[in-house]
């Protein structure tokens, strides 16, 4: 009989696990026969031994049978599903979505609601007055079948195991270990039956991956998963050493996506959406990817993938009037203040975990599932890296609801900000691609 | 304030623990307030990054804090206590200690009731018809001053902290690690006041430290411990390659005891006891290693050290008809078999290992504290390494209650025996000394 001691103590002399050892500990733990201290040291073992690509396949396995599959097949066409793994400022799904469906393709996308910063996609979908993120499962395939998108929360109950480990791994310090990050995202992301999976992996100071190398390794281990699976997983590495984009928060970034849909976006999360679209498309057989980049900005700039937004906040009962209107539509708090430089140069660092931590103080994340978010304040980046300052001129707009919040939110915001009075640029948005 | 994340996290990052840190892990595990499995994470994060000289100082500490001291100040004359890693047939404290006694030198011991293939000192002891080793403070204290010998169990609550880590230990796969294993037993054993603390540590198949060299760390760094608290702790290093002596059981390791004692024991175990006994002798000032080997041999063909055994069983109500005829006096099962050499040449190896889980088989020992001793059964070794055997000759004699028990305690008995046609040579017995 297989012991959950003699598992993890083979581990730990650093021996190879069999596919039907770690489908034992993942199972036993799910179903409370493996107490939480037994998987606690399990995990730390792993932390310090790593899993190799078939121990890491077979953990993605284990995890991703524990729940329910979404079977997509019932669409036609090529499902492009697309997952970030997390940074400050990112709403790029608002703008992906909406560009990929424009192009015909079908966008069946669940998103969970993480903690963090600021909510997930839905959570910013949300800031649109009337917008339905919970639709059944035929509702939801109907949708995509009629309007060509639908973006819901997840309501299939993916990799329940995942969840019973992620929690444990939070207060045990075992999360950031490539494995078992690697296969934690896989197990979810591979439940859903997609043609396609593009995984924008961060690196850099906001990212889980401070350091370029380690994101790249991380990219590497959940491509190797999916092709473990037999499915199409490609990476790309981008950075996140400043926020993505000019606004961060709820509404604020579903005002930063809309304007990107019509072309007015900000540099740097114009030039990430237009890529990561352009390497879907071309993955999908819509030529080279410089070709596919042009096509992209041509949907953007014939109002095409604008369209498409629309038909998605339409469809899901949105107040759709957000696309000529998003400051008067949305909730967006009427509270502000500015931040000033106190010197003439250039902006030098902007530290994302820091601004991430000022929007969560501001309200615009959960710190804990039942944190209610606050959608409509948040922190604009009126100056980026890379772009000058006067002395005087403010470089930050915070957008409160509560007072009380303010002061620790600005020392964060202040911290976060490096002047120099040498010119300064900004950071190289695009590493490479992992296929 | 301090948070069991934290510390884990710094733990596990390589840092290095604070006394505050450790005393809070330690007593908060102990409270209940920081969860089994932080400690389980913290405890396998130690095992990969391991505790520094400091470090184990603080961890013994907290451990010996969380409970009582034995304080052996009103007992005249220098205490030497005695501690063995544990072994298969080691019965020494049953010759030691009334050696030392047999020098004026008091003996107080107070010895735990490990799980083992035999019971502890005390569980031999019990071998003795109305031995009692269950003796109140006033009333061991009174005996030593009596007699100059006490043996009880462990009565006191001796460092809980340890033995509620330890269980935990045991289920995590973290109890081999050096400084977790010489700080639980350094919390154990500092917890009462001696003069000396005299540790037998065992390297070789039979014991835990397999490797001399891991002994001989795991010796250092309890050493190290001892100096920390400003005691006097010396280190033996000592073979358990084969068993000690000829006979492992309760009873049969009395008689074993007995025999020593009247200077008829075992040449290897004998040896032991009186390096052992000379060594605790000449760091009490009875001159150096040499001459007090010769004065501990003059103690036992003088008688006087089996005498004092005998004051130990008078004083402690047992039959001491007991040193006259072992063998009748105590229970030793009529049931017997013995093994049979197929070859003619030399015993090559003993693995103690398998003699200790075959005398476990038999009843001698306990897998769990509830198990009940049976203090008759156990093996004795005909034939030791070096020892030549003829084809047809017995080897092993076993000492059995249950037949059901017999085959597989035989099983592994052969399996522990290797043989050789050509001449083969005892082990070294006494390695170096550590101080």
């Amino acid at each position: 009989m297989m012991r959950a001691y003699d598992v993890l103590l083979k581990k730990r002399n650093g021996g190879k696990l069999t596919e039907a050892e770690i489908k034992f500990m993942v199972e036993g733990f799910v179903k409370g026969d493996i107490p939480d201290y037994q998987m606690a040291a399990f995990l730390m073992a792993i932390f310090f031994v790593h899993l190799d690509d078939e121990e890491r396949f077979y953990l993605t396995k284990a995890m991703l049978e524990s729940g329910d599959k979404v079977d997509l097949s019932m669409i036609d066409g090529i499902k492009i599903d697309k997952h970030s793994t997390g940074g400050v400022g990112d709403k790029t799904t608002l703008v992906f979505a909406p560009v990929i469906a424009s192009f015909g393709l079908p966008i069946a996308k669940m998103s969970g609601r993480a903690l963090g910063h600021t909510g997930g996609t839905v959570d910013k979908l949300e800031s649109i007055p009337g917008f339905r993120t919970t639709l059944d499962m035929n509702e939801f395939i109907a949708n995509v079948k009629k309007y060509g998108i639908a973006i819901v929360g997840q309501t299939a109950n993916l990799a329940p195991a995942d969840k019973k480990i992620y929690s444990l791994r939070d207060v045990t310090a075992t999360v950031d270990e490539i494995s078992l990050i690697s296969s934690s995202i896989m197990s979810k992301k591979l439940a859903i039956s997609s043609d396609l999976l593009l995984l924008d992996v961060k690196f850099g100071s906001g990212a889980f991956m401070k350091d370029y190398e380690d994101a790249k390794i991380l990219a590497q281990s959940m491509v190797d998963i999916g092709k473990n699976f037999g499915r199409r997983v490609v990476a790309v590495l981008t950075s996140m050493e400043q926020p993505l984009g000019r606004k961060i928060g709820n509404s604020l970034e579903v005002i930063e996506a809309i304007e990107t849909l019509k072309g007015k976006g900000p540099e740097d999360f114009t030039e990430l959406c237009v890529h990561l679209s352009a390497y879907a498309l071309s993955f999908a057989g819509f030529g080279d990817i410089e070709k596919c980049k042009e096509l992209v900005r041509e949907k953007i700039y014939s109002g095409e993938a604008l369209k498409k937004f629309g038909d998605l906040i339409k469809a899901q009962k949105g107040d759709s009037r957000v696309l000529e209107a998003p400051e008067k539509i949305l909730p967006v708090s009427g509270d502000t203040v500015e931040l000033k430089s106190k010197i003439s140069g250039y902006v030098e660092k902007i530290d994302a975990e820091k601004i991430g931590l000022a929007t969560m103080i501001l309200g615009a994340g959960r710190k804990t599932k039942e944190d209610k978010i606050d959608h409509g304040v948040g922190i604009e980046l009126l100056k980026k890296i890379g772009d000058e300052v006067k002395d005087g001129e403010p470089f930050v707009r915070i957008y409160f609801s509560e007072k009380s919040d303010l002061d620790s939110a600005v020392k964060f915001v202040e911290e976060a900000y490096g002047f120099s009075t040498s010119k300064t640029s900004a950071p190289a948005l695009i590493g490479e691609l992992i296929y």
